[in-house]
């Protein structure tokens, strides 16, 4: 059985997630790695790979998974659907992903490739349970709950704070969509602690939301990658009502991203020329393995 | 835009709630019921409908709702198909569900219609979840919990007993896949309780789970057509252990089954000929809307 030849784009922390998830998939083989600073420096555990510059400097590659910081992937995206190969990536700004989806098509459909866009698990795997869940009660109303884990976006925000060395901002579920932010911030010498807990909370990233703020020596310290979610629906199936669906997970958030990622690697050679998200997707296009024996057990 | 003209073909208990779930959903038309006695003592909720013997006695059906007993389901559907009207079923017995695909599918395939198989919740979107579970977390456990709820199967095994007049098997779930048996008898006049408990617990059905029996006076006034499940997987992701995920329910088991037959009828206009079971059809197929709204409000 040929295997499936994936590139890794970008090898920041997905990157790294990811290239773990291609050493444990028996379907794939990494045809390499693509970063900024091509073979330089090579960490120990590429020391086996190709490792460049330029995608094109590598054989043969069927899928590129992007891990890439969300703002470059459609640049990427372009660039690589155009050569025929396959592009996957966790693009995760939620008011964007139509366009994306818009614009990555046309670029698929014109390199006779395939593009599954906004691949995680939030976009991703939690709005294939949203979807579902939608169907199984199509009046009534879901809620998504993150965490506890750390939110990036409102950790920057807080780091852009003058007097602000370092941050973390946690989030705290506290249901029915609504988040507590416990924020952690280590400050610069000689900064007014009062003064930063105000300018944070007054930040239209946390002023609408119960905001806690805490000073640390060292916020490297509380860093820790697992995350979480509970989605719930309550709704009508038909025209009965109380219909009650809940779906939650503890992960360590960069594993299970680097998993999907390589999930939809997979898939995307199963599907027609075009871009895709997630619920766009057959789910068991997603597995490796024999179809009848998939269905044979996990029907 | 056109409407989806849908058939209810036997209207015992899933099929009336089929019926509430057409009358529920804006994109479908009712093309009529088919029941073995057709018009005859009509019941009154379906006056306004046309209540035939025979699907060929209805005009333009696109799509026939199978709510007949799982036995015949292969019959049906393989007359239907040959028609060139989709059908769409909730045919549970796991183990036979990969040979009645082969059979559909060459059946759908030479009516050049679709037929979408063992769509209820389990197997259905149950099937959904463990196999978006396998791929979050390739190595690892799964445990399908079911209940509490009333076991069909179960029931009427009891019911098959000497001296048992009416039964009703409650399965509860006490974890990793285990099930307690709760199980109520009405018995014949002058039968002895102990030997008709024995019995049971002897039966095949029991012999395995811990099973309490008890005698009632009057079965029916037990019915309750509740039922839950607890889906849990712990597992790997990439090379990251302790993935943690679980999908929990407490719904009305026919209404929900119901909603997902309407909901495969509608996605089985949107495929090619063939048979496939709910893992192989994209989740927002199941959804009426644009696509774009649909991707822009879930993903």
């Amino acid at each position: 059985m040929k295997k499936i030849r994936a590139a890794i784009v970008g090898y920041g922390n997905i990157g790294k997630y990811t290239l773990e998830a291609l050493q444990e998939s028996a379907d794939f083989e990494i045809a390499g790695i693509v970063r900024r600073n091509g073979a330089e420096n090579k960490p120990a555990e590429l020391a086996d790979y190709e490792v460049v510059k330029d995608i094109k400097e590598l054989k043969d590659v069927d899928v590129a998974i992007l891990a890439t910081p969300t703002r470059s992937v459609e640049k990427y995206a372009k660039e690589i659907l155009a050569l025929g190969i396959n592009t996957v990536d966790s693009f995760d700004i939620h008011t964007q992903i139509v366009e994306l989806r818009r614009s990555l098509s046309q670029a698929a459909k014109a390199g006779n490739a395939v593009s599954i866009i906004s691949a995680g698990w939030d976009p991703g795997s939690d709005s294939i349970v949203r979807t579902l869940m939608q169907s199984l009660a199509p009046k009534g109303v879901s809620y998504t709950n993150f965490g506890p884990g750390r939110s990036m976006g409102h950790s920057v925000a807080v780091r852009a704070i003058e007097g602000v060395r370092d941050a973390l901002s946690v989030t705290i579920p506290v249901g029915t969509g609504i988040h507590r932010r416990m924020v952690y911030v280590e400050l610069e010498d000689g900064v007014d602690f009062a003064t930063v807990a105000a300018a944070i909370k007054a930040d239209p990233y946390f002023v609408n939301d119960e905001t806690h703020v805490t000073q640390v020596p060292c916020v490297k310290d509380l860093n820790d990658v697992g995350h979480g979610v509970n989605l719930v629906r309550k709704g009508v199936s038909g025209k009965t009502h109380n219909q009650l669906f809940e779906f939650n997970m503890k992960i360590n958030n960069p594993a299970l991203t680097a998993q999907v990622l390589v999930n939809v690697a997979r898939a995307s050679m199963k599907q027609q020329p075009g871009c895709y998200t997630m619920i766009e997707i057959p789910v068991i296009d997603m597995l490796p393995g024999d179809r009848e024996e998939l269905i044979g057990h996990l029907v």
